[in-house]
This record gives structure tokens, C-alpha cells and sequence, in this order.
């Protein structure tokens, strides 16, 4: 098996990875995105970071494909964009079309939180199981579900808004208009605003989390309101789909026991015991690498030529 | 196509109907369950009913298996019973197996919400969709999810108890010690419950809905708090789901438009527009029918000898 490239296309960032076939990230790479530059842009950019990760190669070797994963809803049939939901510039063009053929080997796109959740499904917190929930928490609160080692899509494209599960239908307000969602508890975003509200100082969801780690009373307090939420959502998540492990990955989820270990205490009030008792809420293993690898896996198994 | 027997096993009634190759009814029975009499005193009163059925075919005619939806966790697998939690009688035994021996045609076995799911997604409102998720309300509050023509088991074969779903994490106490969810709201003994502590008159649920179609205003908000509840479960599965067509049956769910209209009308505070524009809520359009239609399908798809 030869290389791959994996890449992490974020709305600010884009992490670039050099895979070999033993799964192991040779090289990295980190360029801004530029989104509002506009699509030939961003894939000029990208090339000159494949065409540089490829002269890393010994002499005679390439890659075989890229992946990419994206933010917002992926076609994961044609995998070109459909809505890029933070890349303005970029939304509803043919973007795997396009780097495939600028790049000359097969790409696979798809949307990030499930490209990330292959990455801890394959070699990462998910590994040797046969399903998993992976709930990305940063500045949204996404999640992917891998049943029976295959990912649901849903019948538009959608699957995986968990961050919009009810968690108290007269919660908080969210950003999405509905009210009482998981993200409108658990994301960076949630977390600054209610730490704001309590004390009346802005910091950012990292920040919050930081700061409990400090032992700050009320940035604990925003943790485990966010994190009864996280259970609340788990909770329904495995009574409906009995899915027993929960990878949450992202930004936030970097609080880890001090985010995770409320929700694991909640779970038990809203599950019955034999579905809590099997349910594991796990940190994410791979971190950002978790995306790179990722890719890395989609490349070979779903990469296209143009 | 032979002729096949499908039996919907309650935990009272069984209900049973010849169904030809053309997938119609021809001929029904309905006995009492009497799970208390034993294993072997329910295989021969069904083997009974099973055998009077067969002598209304036609000479030369036989059929060519039996399907069977029963309550409680079914092993998909090996389609014997796992746990009956209303059938104690009856629990924890290999009964397709001594139920085919007996009768000497194949038979198969599942859950009876995934029965009557199959029912409606093959022969009633899911008939040429893709997908549909079938919310059974009556005693209890049950679920089966058909993704891509295919059900959903989860990995402990618990997947579907959705009406164990959190609605409102500080609300209603249900009996299986959560709080908030979705089956106390809308069950039946949840609607005689609420409309009780309203009116200090005790009816049951089906009484409820009689009495909120003679234009009760109680009742017709018990309904209405029940479809709420309901219409906040169906925009958390949508939204992680995808599905976009949920059908309602049980006998709670022909109160029909007095539940499932507040049910429509609560969606779109809880999910995104796009989503919810796209998500049916629909009666189910076999009514008992459906899981008689649903066994016989599964004995068709399923159905293995002894």
C-alpha cells in the first residue's frame, strides 16, 4: 500500500498529514484557509501542500489518494460539497472534482465530524468495535454514527445533528433557533456565554475549561451543566440506537474527565440500568490527528479520480 | 408464493391471519394469551390456530411458514425469545424453535414493534420509502428504525426504546425510574394518569382519546401535552437520524390528529427548518393489521426451520 495525504479542512485552519501504510503520520503540514479568497484558492494552496508532503516521498514512491474532510453536509455518493456552511467562499462548488483533477489522483471528501469519527473508529477509541457515536464538541456540537462499521447518512445527507437534540425544552436558548439543544449547553460558544453570565468576565470555551482545571468554582460548574447535558443526549442516543461506545473528540472535549465524568454520572437517570451499565463515554484517543487519519482512511477506501 | 401465518403474540391477545401470496388477509383468529399456562400450553393453542387456518386453504395448498411478533427483546440472530417482560410465563425460552418443531414448517421471530414496523414499511404508510422510523404507543412506548430497508438491532438488541427518550429532564417520572421521558407522556396509563390528576376521574388512555374527540378540554390537552412530548422525540431523531418519515401506531395513536397534529406543530421548534419540513409524522395505515402483515413478511424474509 502505498501513501496518502490526509486533510483537515477547517474554516480557519487546514491540517495536512502524510500517511504510510502503516497508518502512521509521516508529516505534517498547517496553512490557513483563506476561504473568502474563493475555491481555486484554497485548492491552489492544498496542491502546494500535497506536492510538498510528496517530496517527502524516497525517490520512486507517491501517493495514492487524498481525503479531506469538510465542514457541513457532504454528498458522500459524488462527495462533492453541497453547503459549507463557514467556508462562504467555497459552498456548492465541485471541490473534490476540482482537486482530483488539479492534484491528478483520486480524492474522497466528506464531512468532518465523520471523516474524524473513521479516524478514532478505525485507529483510534473506537477500535476493534463494531459501532460507535462520535460527538464532536467545539464551536458546534456535531456527531457521527458508525453502525455495524458503516456510517449513516440519513436520507438527505443530515444524519448526525445531535448537537440539536433536545436536552430541555426549556433550556437555553440556541443560536439555531430552537431551544434547549446540546449545543446550546456543551459547545465553546454555550460554555463562554454561561461562564460570562455568572461572573460577568468573556473567555473562550478553551479557556473555561482551563480555568476548571484551575479549580475555578463556577468554570466547573459551566463543565458539569455542560457535561449533564452531554449525558442527557447520550442517554437517548444509546436507548434508541443501542450503540455502546461514545468517542467526543474536539476542542471542548479537551476537559475531558471534568466535561466527561458529569455526563457519565447522568446517564444513569435517564437510561434504563442494563443500556448504562454498557454505555462507555470515552476522550477521543487521536485528538486532530483523529481527522488526518481519518482522511487518510477515506483516501484508500473511497478516493476517486476527477 | 405459498400462503404464510402471521401471529401478533400480546401479552393477553394473540391475534393470527392467513396471508396469501398476495399479502391479504384471508382468514384471522384471536384467542387469549394465558402466558401464565406455560411455554408449552401457548405453542399448542397457536400450533391450533395455526392448523384450523391451514384447512381454509384450498386442497394441495399448504404454507410455507409462520412469523411470529412478540414483546420483549428478540435475538435477531437466532430468533429466539430472550426476555418476554410480559410474559413471564414464557421468558427466556427457545421458542421459535419448539414452536417451528411442532407445527414442522419454518418460523421466525421478532420484536413486536419491529413486526408492526415491517408491516407498514412493506404494505402500509412506509410502502416504496427508503427508510421510516415506527413509534408504537399503547401500554407502553416503543420504536423500530428501518434504515435503508434494513432494521436496526443495536448491539445488545435493544435498539428502539425511544420512548425512553428524555423529553423534559425534569418532568414527569416514568415507571422505569428516568425522568422526562417521552412514555410518560404519551402511553396510555401516562394519558389516564395526567387526565386523573387534572379531573380526579380515573379512564383509560383509549377513554381519553374518546372523550378528547367528544371535545373535552382536559383531554384534549392531555393529548396535547402527550403529542408535545411527542414531537420533541421525532425532532431529536431527526435530526440525528435523518429519517424523515415517522409512523404512529398503538392503540394511543388512533386518538390520530388530536396527538399527532400538536406533535406537527412542535417539530419546528426543535429542529432545524430544513429538517422538519422534510419529516412526515403519519398514522400507521394497517392499524392491528400491520403486525399480522408484518409477521407474515418475516416469514417470508426469515423464516428457518426448527
Amino acid at each position: 500500500m502505498s501513501a496518502v495525504v490526509g486533510v483537515d479542512l477547517g474554516g480557519s485552519k487546514i491540517a495536512l498529514g502524510l500517511v504510510n501504510a502503516e497508518n502512521a503520520i509521516l508529516s505534517r503540514r498547517r496553512i490557513d484557509t483563506e476561504a473568502a479568497a474563493g475555491l481555486d484558492s484554497v485548492i491552489t494552496r492544498i496542491s502546494a501542500q500535497v506536492a510538498s508532503l510528496r517530496r517527502e516521498l524516497p525517490k520512486g514512491q507517491d501517493i495514492a489518494a487524498v481525503g479531506v474532510g469538510a465542514p457541513g453536509p457532504v454528498d458522500p455518493i459524488h462527495g462533492d460539497l453541497l453547503t459549507l456552511v463557514n467556508l462562504p467562499g467555497i459552498s456548492n462548488t465541485p471541490f473534490r472534482r476540482a482537486l482530483s483533477q488539479r492534484l491528478g489522483v483520486p480524492v474522497a471528501l466528506d464531512h468532518d465530524a465523520k471523516v474524524a469519527a473513521l479516524g478514532e473508529f478505525h485507529f483510534g477509541a473506537g477500535k476493534k468495535r463494531d459501532s460507535m457515536i462520535y460527538i464532536v464538541i467545539g464551536t458546534g456540537v456535531g456527531a457521527a454514527i458508525i453502525y455495524q462499521g458503516r456510517l449513516l447518512y440519513g436520507e438527505s445527507n443530515t444524519a448526525g445533528e445531535s448537537g440539536h437534540m433536545t436536552v430541555d425544552p426549556n433550556g437555553h436558548l440556541c443560536h439555531c433557533g430552537s431551544r434547549g439543544c446540546l449545543e446550546a449547553y456543551a459547545s465553546g460558544p454555550a460554555l463562554s456565554r454561561h461562564y460570562a453570565t455568572a461572573t460577568g468576565e468573556t473567555i473562550d470555551g478553551a479557556q473555561v475549561a482551563e480555568r476548571a482545571r484551575a479549580g475555578d468554582v463556577t468554570a466547573l460548574q459551566t463543565l458539569a451543566e455542560a457535561g449533564r447535558a452531554l449525558g442527557i443526549a447520550v442517554a437517548s442516543l444509546a436507548m434508541t440506537l443501542n450503540i455502546e461506545l461514545f468517542v467526543i473528540g474536539g476542542s471542548v472535549a479537551q476537559a475531558d474527565a471534568l466535561l466527561l465524568n458529569p455526563a457519565r454520572a447522568t446517564l444513569p437517570g435517564y437510561a434504563f440500568k442494563t443500556v448504562a451499565e454498557r454505555v462507555q463515554v470515552r476522550a477521543s484517543q487521536l485528538g486532530e490527528d483523529g481527522a488526518i487519519l481519518g482522511a487518510a482512511w477515506l483516501a484508500r477506501a473511497r478516493g476517486k479520480l476527477s
